[in-house]
C-alpha cells in the first residue's frame, strides 16, 4: 500500500500516525497507532473526530492489525469492538461493515491473501473519502466569487475527513483557486470546534479569517460583512432537511432574514433516504457541564452555578426551506432538485 | 438616611456594602466601601456593573465621603475621578452631574448642611432607580401569561440596577405574581453575564430556568419551547432602534422568524432623543482574548490560536421593526407609539 497523508491521519511506510486533535491548537502531537485498542481509545477520547475521518481511521486500524498478522477471528472481534467505539457514528458503521464483509466472506483466502485484501480495502475507503471531498470542493468552489466573505460553523475540514473536507473543503478550494476570500468562523459553543479547530486549520492554510462568538454573526450580517454561509452536515433527510452541529439552524434563520445564500455541503453517504424529514432525526443530549463551562487540554473552568439546569443538544435541524443549495459530490442540488426527489 | 438594601448594594447603619460581582456565582463576598478610591477600583474591576447600578453606587460613594467629613473642594475632585472610572457609562455621568450640581451651587451651606444635602441626594438617586424598576416590572409583568416560557439575554436584574431590574424585573414580577413561568437564559458570550449572573440571580429567587448557549435559542424556538423574549438596553434611539449586549440582535431576528413577541425593557433615562437611529450609536470593540477564551474569578483558559484574528463588539443594534413593545417606566409603547414620536 502506498503512503497516504491527510491533515490528521498518515500512513507512512506502513506505519499509521494519528494527529491528537484534543491537543490542538496548542500542540501538534502525532500518535503511533500500533493496534486496534489504541484506535478505540483515540476515538472514545475524541483524539480523532469528524464522522468521515473516524470511519477511515477505524478501517486503517484494521489494516494495521492485518499487517501485524492478526488472524481472521481476532480481526472480526476487533471490528466489532471498533463498531462500538462511537455508537451514533453512521460512517464508522458503514466502513466497519465493509471490512467485516471481507473478513466474513473470503473464507478460502490464505492468511497472506486476507491480509492484502484488508489493507487494500482500508486504502480504498481512504481514497474514496479523498475523492468525495475533492468533488464537493470543486462543485462548491464554483459558487464562491472573488471578494466573498463566508461564514462557517463547527469544523468540516481536514480534521473531520481524510480529504480537504466538506464545507471547509469548498472554502479551501476557492482559496487555492486564487479567489480573494475572507472567512468568519463561529466559535461553535459548547465544544468550540470553530475556535479550536477551524481557526487552526485556516491559519495553517493561510486563509484569512476572523474568529467570532456565535451570537455575533447576525450583527455582522446586518453590517453587510457576510455574503455567504456554508456548513457541513451529519445527516440529510429525504426532503432535504438536515442535522448539523447545534447553532447551524440559527445561522440559517439569520441568513434567510438577511437574504444571504446558505449552503450545506456533504457527500452522498450523508443522505438517509429512509428518513423522510428532519422531524425524524433524533437529537442526542449531552452532559450539563459542557454548558456550565468549558473543558479541554487547555484546562477546565466552570462559571455557571453548579446546580444550574441545562439544555445541551448536540445538534439541531435546519429545514430545507432555508437552504439555498446542497453541495454534494455529484452536483450542487437546488430546492427544486430536492423537491423532485434526488434524495429519495 | 434610612437603611437601603438591594441585591448587590447595601446602606446599613450608614455603612456602604458592595457585593463583589466578579466572584459570582461561586462566592458571595460583600466589600465595605469606606472611601471613593475603593469605589473607583470596584467600578474599574467590574466588581459593580450594570449602568444604573454603577450610577447609584458612585453617588453613594460620595455620600460615604460626605459622612466622613470630606470638604467641598475634595468632594468635587472625587466626583470628577468617579466620572472617569467608566467613560462610556451615561448613567454614571448623569448621577455624578446631579451630585456636582449640589457641590457647586449650594455655596452658602455649612459643612453640616452640605453633608446632609449630599447624603440625601444619593439616597434620592437610589430610590428613583428602585421606583423606575418597579414601574417597568409592573408594566411588563402585565404582558406575561401563566405558562409562558421566556428567553432573556445578558443580565438586567438586581445585579445591574438598585431595584428589581429592567427585563429581569419583568420576569421577577411575573413570578412574584404567582404566574407559572420558565426562563431560558442565554449564556451571553463572550463575558457570560447570563451563565454567571442571571442564572445565579434566578436561582436565588427560585424562578425555574434553563441555561443554554446563545446558539441554542433558535432551535428551542423551532421546537415551540420559547414563546416570549425580553431584553434590556444600553441606549434607545429616537426612532426606537436600540443597543444592547452583543447577541441581542440575533435573538430579535430569530423571534421575528418564529413570530415570537420580542420586548425591550428600560427606564426613560435610556432613551437618547438626540440620537436619530441605531446607525448613529457607536459600538465599542473589546480585546481579542475575550473571544479566544474566557477569564474570570473562575480561572482563565485560551482555546483558540494565540494569533487568531478576532472581532469583538461589546453590543449590537436591533432595529425598531423587530421590536414588539418597549416596556418603559411610564408605559409599554408600541411601534405605533414610537413612530408617533414618544422618544423624540
Amino acid at each position: 500500500m502506498k503512503n497516504l497523508e491527510s491533515l490528521a491521519l498518515r500512513w507512512v511506510d506502513e506505519n499509521l500516525l494519528l494527529l491528537d486533535q484534543t491537543l490542538l491548537p496548542a500542540e501538534e502531537k502525532w500518535l503511533v497507532i500500533s493496534n486496534v485498542s489504541q484506535m478505540i481509545e483515540a476515538i472514545r477520547a475524541l483524539r480523532v473526530r469528524g464522522a468521515p475521518l473516524i470511519g477511515v481511521a477505524a478501517a486503517m486500524a484494521l489494516a494495521v492489525s492485518a499487517k501485524a498478522g492478526t488472524n481472521r477471528q481476532q480481526m472480526i472481534s476487533e471490528a466489532d469492538a471498533l463498531y462500538e467505539a462511537r455508537p451514533t457514528a453512521v460512517n464508522l458503521m458503514i466502513c466497519i461493515d465493509r471490512m467485516k464483509n471481507i473478513l466474513n466472506e473470503n473464507i478460502d483466502f490464505t492468511a497472506k491473501q486476507l491480509q492484502e485484501k484488508i489493507i487494500a480495502a482500508a486504502e480504498q475507503i481512504w481514497l474514496e473519502d479523498i475523492q468525495l471531498c475533492e468533488n464537493i470542493a470543486n462543485n462548491g468552489a464554483a459558487l464562491i466569487q472573488n471578494g466573498d466573505s463566508i461564514l462557517t460553523h463547527c469544523n468540516s475540514g481536514g480534521l473531520a475527513t481524510a480529504g480537504v473536507g466538506t464545507a471547509f473543503g469548498v472554502i479551501r478550494r476557492a482559496h487555492e483557486q486564487g479567489k480573494q476570500i475572507h472567512v468568519y468562523v463561529d466559535e461553535t459553543r459548547p465544544l468550540l470546534q470553530g475556535g479550536r479547530l477551524t481557526a487552526w486549520e485556516l491559519g495553517k492554510l493561510g486563509v484569512p479569517y476572523t474568529l467570532i462568538t456565535d451570537n455575533m454573526a447576525a450583527h455582522l450580517m446586518s453590517l453587510g460583512k457576510i455574503n455567504k454561509a456554508i456548513v457541513g452536515s451529519d445527516r440529510i433527510a429525504a426532503n432535504g432537511d438536515f442535522a448539523n452541529k447545534i447553532g447551524t439552524y440559527s445561522v440559517a434563520v439569520n441568513c434567510h432574514y438577511h437574504r444571504i445564500p446558505f449552503y450545506v455541503a456533504a457527500p452522498y453517504t450523508t443522505v438517509d433516504p429512509l428518513c423522510p424529514s428532519g422531524a425524524e432525526i433524533p437529537i442526542e443530549q449531552r452532559k450539563p457541564d459542557e454548558v456550565r463551562g468549558v473543558e479541554g487540554s487547555f484546562g477546565k473552568v466552570i462559571w455557571a452555578p453548579n446546580d444550574s439546569n441545562v439544555y445541551n443538544p448536540s445538534f439541531d435541524v435546519t429545514p430545507h426551506q432555508l437552504v439555498t443549495g446542497w453541495v454534494m459530490d455529484k452536483a450542487v442540488f437546488s430546492n427544486h432538485d430536492v423537491a423532485s426527489g434526488v434524495f429519495k
